[in-house]
């Protein structure tokens, strides 16, 4: 890891402009990555980075990230092939969260349940109560085939 | 408030399919909240919701987070008038993300500078150096002509 982030400053109008990059890592020592199809902007997955993750991505221009359940640098699609090729990155406001407009590689899926996105389910109400629908059945790999661990790659 | 979350189940099977929304809260009691715009899925922003804030979305229709900085529940676009009415939210395998497509009321703006989407930079490495350059411009409305407290909305 070669790029160091300096400290987000203290002044607002610094931190929103333009500059330096200085990411507001949480209590955590982590930032939020919300990760998007290039193609069609696709909402595939949310996941957190750590400062090596970060600078990881940015450098290699492969999406690195924290698995926070395991406590390590998570090179996605290590396993099953999905890697993440970052077209282009983008920071919030507060330099609290990244965006990531990705080219998915292998089964083009980003869920560890073998689906494009992670988001394959709505939330309703129904009589008063919150509920899951499955809005996408389609598994572009097996994961039991994949993952040994049963992991989430 | 009326509705209420059960407990999100040790079984990832039954976590990962449907039936019950059992948001799994971090130790801040908070899930991540990504919002895009449902005409053309622009990402606008990202902020949290506690179970209040997450329960209220789900009632109303209308888009309430959780403000870290203030410690209190914030209906978004109550002082600018740019209120977000969900048209459609969902949730990813793990349940501790939700995604709201929305449409924005007032000056189509989520950012509190006036902007669209929070995410008005991108990232780029220039000799060696990680920085953010301004990517969009172009302000909605005027944020000191709207709050008057500097605040987010």
């Amino acid at each position: 890891m070669t790029i160091q982030f300096d400290p987000a400053p203290s002044d607002k109008a610094q931190l929103e402009g333009y500059g330096v990059f200085t990411p507001r890592f949480d209590d955590h020592g982590l930032v939020t990555a919300i990760v998007t199809d290039h193609r069609d902007g696709e909402l595939l997955m949310v996941a957190h980075m750590n400062s090596e993750a970060l600078a990881l991505t940015i450098e290699t221009g492969i999406a690195h990230y924290y698995s926070r359940s395991r406590a390590k640098i998570w090179k996605k699609g290590e396993t099953s092939g999905n890697l993440q090729t970052v077209v282009e990155l983008l920071t919030d406001c507060d330099q609290d969260a990244v965006w990531l407009k990705v080219q998915v590689a292998g089964h083009d899926a980003s869920c560890h349940t073998g689906r494009r996105s992670c988001f394959y389910r709505a939330v309703e109400l129904v009589d008063g109560e919150a509920k899951v629908r499955i809005v996408d059945e389609h598994r572009h790999f097996d994961p039991d085939a994949i993952y040994s661990d049963k992991g989430t790659d």
